[in-house]
């Protein structure tokens, strides 16, 4: 029996309404999923005092983090294949083994791993985009997440369709079973312009445009993509996109690593969104994006962690650390993208991106209670002189106490460190994952001998 | 009462003897904290079987990491001031605090923090380099740890000296208090060259060969060191010190981010070392080091946290992972620094470094039993394929169960969560940095008023 009601009362608030407003103890009222106000603990009315307590106080409570592009189900290939060039991995790794695996049961099973790793770092909204989405949406309602759905649309044939009209009417009819979800909601996946033919991305555009639904897509990821593009095309996959009628407000354009100046001008122009992930873009040595003049273009700027295949961590505290700095090397500036931003990266730049920024991204009176209680009382983050700044700079996501997803506690590490989850059993995720991990061996290691080479 | 001899059985153990070489399910023999052999667990000696044992049977075993540029103290000044520029950073913000607050209480205090954030997360040995190496070593020796110490010496007066001869002599004196401890070995640390003259550079190398000591020095942090440099001596800071005979096998060289082939082939030549350092590196926007090409080079390459004030986690594993996917991008090649490399650097190369390879920095019959237990039956690490990949792209600080220094059990994190230290109180330490916090607060609010101006 859950209350309806509740408070947590913090040592300091980030609600992320403004970038010089860090409240110190303050309560946060929830009633049925959504937060009702926030009060100095100084000043909680006389009514509220019946209420049942969380007790944060050596805590920092933020908005629930947003991770703005992730291919869950690749949990279970996570550290699969690293260290190798991007076409060798994609052509006698990645894609072999997605071959091989990739079934309804795989994509239920990597998404709920991915959804657990999720919440217990703090992230209660994720961007996704894979096949079998109906298997992935199966997992999040089980967990207790909220997701955006990309509806995956490629011309090639995978284990999931044959061609890019089986896709579409896979998508469409996984988004009409689950709509009345209220924490799902959709977004086409076209997986990328060099995946995607013009026609199909034209047929995208006028269904988003009578489903109301958005448009999630990777974009200008790599130099061989551009220079592929020109080649087959002549013009760059960002031109193409926006002279098909892609480019939206609408629209999360994933990773934007190779963007010249009248590119961020056009995006800025045309109000889409880049799902900015560093760690897959250094990892795989795709480059690094140019987000400071991205950020001064007036972009929108989310960020991802991608699939765990080419990161390997869906943590968003490393892609907000990472932003930060890498942001600062590569605009010569250690000025640029102060920590403020990264969390605004991370919350309510993902959730404006996904068009949920009424419901989620900020710790306002209306929208609903996703929230993140982190630690302070830590040896490694203490002294702390600003609590922004160690969200960014210093904390690990071990230091997430408590996820609220609508107000439901979904995730706790107690004081001794045991982790709980409201819905899932670690123990049974961990059997699960070690399941997959043995068949997926045993098969490698029989069709590639050369995997096996390594002495273990 | 610790028993003189005792067994670790490993799921997996990573020696760092040579590439290829991941053991499975084998034990390590630690005899008066020394390891006295490793054997596969079908294969044990009879005698054995009357030993304690520690079970890390769902455990990646390592050497201890080796954190090879820090300034520990600075701890105390962890995210004290972020997002700024190098020269208003130092100006306006590190030098002043320094000059209130260090002392060798300060200095105590500070390296104790670090050392409790190191032992947790792996790290067993570090070179450091601030004033009052004497507080330094009394911390590390209440830890438990093993240090290098530089003995830092500049030309301008700090509250710890007056001029180069009186650090000097003050370095020196700490040398010979400390020199019978075996967990601590010394280097002459002339800060760097644009604060330290020809004139002090060939004293200390005359010194260093009379003591047989090491050099730690920073080098080619900016361009603008080097601009400066080329302004004030018509030479590079590397072409400077290498005339005045400070670049050899014993020398530390932390940073080097900009280096041109030719200065690559001279560090490769004359034997010294690099301590690559790339959370720091990226965050003070000073640049990204060539390690893919310092490698090439034949350079041997270790790796450091720099201090507190610049990353803002004394964390290996943040550091292995960064430098991993930074020379990719770097170097254009996802190929680069893969996972073993960038171990190798934190472990076996580090200890090179420090002329410490002898005893430390592998885990082969002989050497100082310096160990750490990482968990991999951890829901974010699953599946596992590969363990030395999970390592660097997966593994957070908060995965160490376990950190031996010399065969001594320093640091645990018990099941349930529990951090305990074997030498330390983790209540007090807190209690300690949050003193700190309060009295550093005070008077940065009563002296800085900007400092203030955020609302909180």
């Amino acid at each position: 029996m859950k209350p309806s009601s509740f408070m947590i009362k913090a040592r300091w608030i980030i609600p992320m309404t403004a970038r010089t407003t860090v409240l110190e103890h303050h309560a946060v009222l929830i009633e049925e999923g959504r937060i009702q106000g926030i009060y100095p603990l100084s000043e909680l009315p006389d009514w509220t005092h019946h209420l049942p307590v969380v007790d944060c106080q050596q805590h920092v409570l933020i908005p629930g983090l947003i991770n703005l592009h992730v291919h869950s189900s690749m949990n279970l290939l996570r550290g699969y294949a690293d260290d190798y060039a991007l076409m060798p991995w994609l052509k006698e790794q990645i894609w072999p083994a997605e071959k091989q695996w990739v079934s309804s049961a795989f994509v239920h099973d990597g998404a709920l791993l991915a959804c657990a790793e999720m919440l217990s770092g703090g992230i209660t909204t994720f961007n996704d985009m894979y096949f079998y989405a109906g298997a992935t949406i199966e997992a999040v309602l089980k967990a207790g997440m909220r997701a955006h759905i990309g509806l995956v649309v490629m011309e090639f044939p995978t284990n999931y369709a044959s061609h890019a009209q089986e896709y579409i009417h896979s998508g469409t009819a996984v988004r009409d079973q689950y709509k009345q979800e209220s924490s799902i909601s959709f977004s086409f996946a076209p997986h990328a312009p060099y995946t995607v033919s013009d026609k199909t991305f034209e047929q995208i555009v006028t269904l988003s445009e009578q489903l109301n639904l958005g448009i999630h897509t990777h974009l200008h990821e790599t130099q061989d993509e551009i220079a592929q593009s020109l080649q087959t095309y002549g013009m760059r996959p960002l031109a193409r996109l926006q002279a098909l009628g892609v480019i939206g407000p609408n629209t999360v354009l994933a990773h934007g690593v190779h963007l010249e100046t009248a590119e961020l001008e056009l995006l800025s122009r045309q109000g889409a969104h880049i799902a900015h992930c560093p760690s897959s873009n250094l990892k795989l040595a795709s480059g690094i994006a140019p987000i400071a003049a991205a950020l001064r273009a007036g972009i929108n700027v989310g960020l991802g962690t991608d699939g765990a295949a080419s990161n390997n961590r869906l943590d968003m505290w490393q892609e907000m650390r990472t932003a930060a700095m890498l942001a600062k090397v590569a605009d010569h500036n250690p000025e640029s993208l102060p920590a403020y931003e990264a969390l605004a990266m991370a919350t309510i730049h993902g959730a404006r991106a996904l068009g949920l920024q009424d419901q989620v991204g900020s710790i306002e009176p209306g929208k609903l209670a996703d929230l993140v209680a982190v630690n302070m009382d830590d040896l490694n983050s203490l002294p702390c002189f600003d609590p922004v700044s160690h969200l960014v700079y210093v904390t690990g996501r071990e230091q997430v106490t408590h996820t609220w997803v609508q107000g439901q506690l979904q995730y706790q590490r107690q004081a001794g460190g045991l982790q709980v989850f409201e819905q899932l059993d670690s123990e049974e995720l961990k059997s699960i994952a070690l399941q997959w991990q043995w068949k997926i061996n045993a098969v490698r290691h029989r069709d590639q001998p050369a995997a096996s080479k390594k002495e273990y």
